[in-house]
């Protein structure tokens, strides 16, 4: 099967102008079939305090109500979305947005109310890789936003890592796929003070040990899981990097 | 060749969640080959003005700085285009929401600045039809957004009118193409205050005659005067109508 890359890249990095055009430069080096997932949260944040609208974040996931649900479908939807991909296109990368809803691509439910209604928020139920994977064959590079849908006419918030590895466990049965997750270190670190003390290499069997040793904690180990997750439903690896390292080798190599 | 209809609607009807669904569902009853073609200039005024911004209009146009660009790209390229595509979806019609740097499929220039200086508006130079004609036959219906982009990295604002002609006249060399207009009447007015006064068919010496005897004026004459362009451009016809009758016989037929 032929190579394909998926990079998933936070907010901070896709919403300033200067870091932007690098990462699009550094992703166009990464050789083979490609796709790009990215965030938004604090364009959206911010678009939404002018708007008068509070964020309200529960573990880390922003509680999307009707105005915060337009709010977002504007910044990640639009906003975001066609910066980077007139970026991509300045240099010769023939990028297409998507949302969940185009092409049908991404089905999700509304996640059901427990102890906390998250409101707009989808959790994914269903990806028609096939189109994509035409697209991908003719040389288009998906840009994915963290937008889902119902197919019942309803947007729905939805976590970026989980369009990422969605889209990598769906794409995985067309072509061998590497999961990237790019954050503000050179990967997984042994010592938290330490930017070079990276993990190369991290094992299930590895992973509990960091964690039961709390050298692994925080919004890490959710990370983590979903990428040993990923690896199960059939993804090659799961490299956790820097932004600006993704096109040399590096990074945390997460693997079964 | 088969058939395409390009129906390409104002802000108005898309901007009302009711008239949307409408709408929607009256595009879909038309048979064969689709494109659907956006405005929401009222939407982008109203968050202009949310986020203090003054929307400045010259000759019916939008005066596009910086900051009402990222508006209209948000309001546009996310908000309208993505509530559009996923409500297609849920009947059945499977949309692609694209803006002119999606695929590189409509490129423009930046307006030269003459005695009015536009901002960030595009006049479209290039459309790139073959990925689009490669979709439509899939059965995939593009929803374009009235942005475009100058290959440099830049968005600009273009005019629905123009998104709709363009994609027409590029689309004319793949497909017998319809360019269907809506708007508020059920046609051209023989008579502005008799909306039965429909004029059925309109040919350059009709419109002559028309324009000399005041029976048509006003916002009327660019629109047709653009009609025309695309019909000699290779448009099989152009149709002017309410949106509530696109799938049925009437409005104002517009040919050679």
């Amino acid at each position: 099967m032929e190579k394909l890359t998926i990079v998933k890249v936070g907010g901070k990095i896709v919403e300033e102008p200067n870091s932007l055009k690098q990462l699009l430069s550094d992703f166009s080096k990464i050789s083979g079939f490609k796709v790009l997932v990215h965030g938004g949260g604090r364009s959206a944040t911010s678009l939404a305090s002018q708007l008068g609208i509070e964020s309200k974040m529960v573990n880390g996931r922003r509680i999307t109500d009707k105005e915060m649900l337009k709010v977002v479908t504007m910044v990640y939807g639009g906003l975001v979305n066609k910066q980077i991909v007139a970026g991509l296109q300045a240099i010769g990368v023939n990028g297409l947005g998507l949302s969940g809803c185009d092409l049908n691509y991404m089905r999700s439910e509304k996640r059901p109310v427990t102890d906390v209604d998250y409101g707009y928020v989808g959790d994914v139920k269903e990806v028609n890789a096939g189109i994509l994977v035409d697209l991908i064959l003719k040389g288009v590079v998906p840009v994915l936003a963290p937008l889902t849908h119902d197919n019942a006419g309803n947007l729905l918030n939805t976590n970026a890592d989980t369009i990422a590895s969605e889209a990598a466990k769906a794409l995985s049965a067309f072509f061998d796929v590497t999961l990237m997750y790019c954050f503000e270190k050179k990967g997984v670190l042994l010592n938290e003070s330490d930017d070079e003390s990276v993990i190369s290499e991290l094992t299930p069997s590895l992973f509990k040990k960091y964690i039961a040793d709390k050298t692994i904690q925080g919004g890490m180990i959710p990370k983590l899981e979903n990428s040993f997750e990923a690896l199960k439903a059939g993804v090659k690896q799961v490299l956790i990097t820097r932004a600006d390292l993704i096109y040399i080798d590096g990074g945390t190599t997460v693997i079964l």
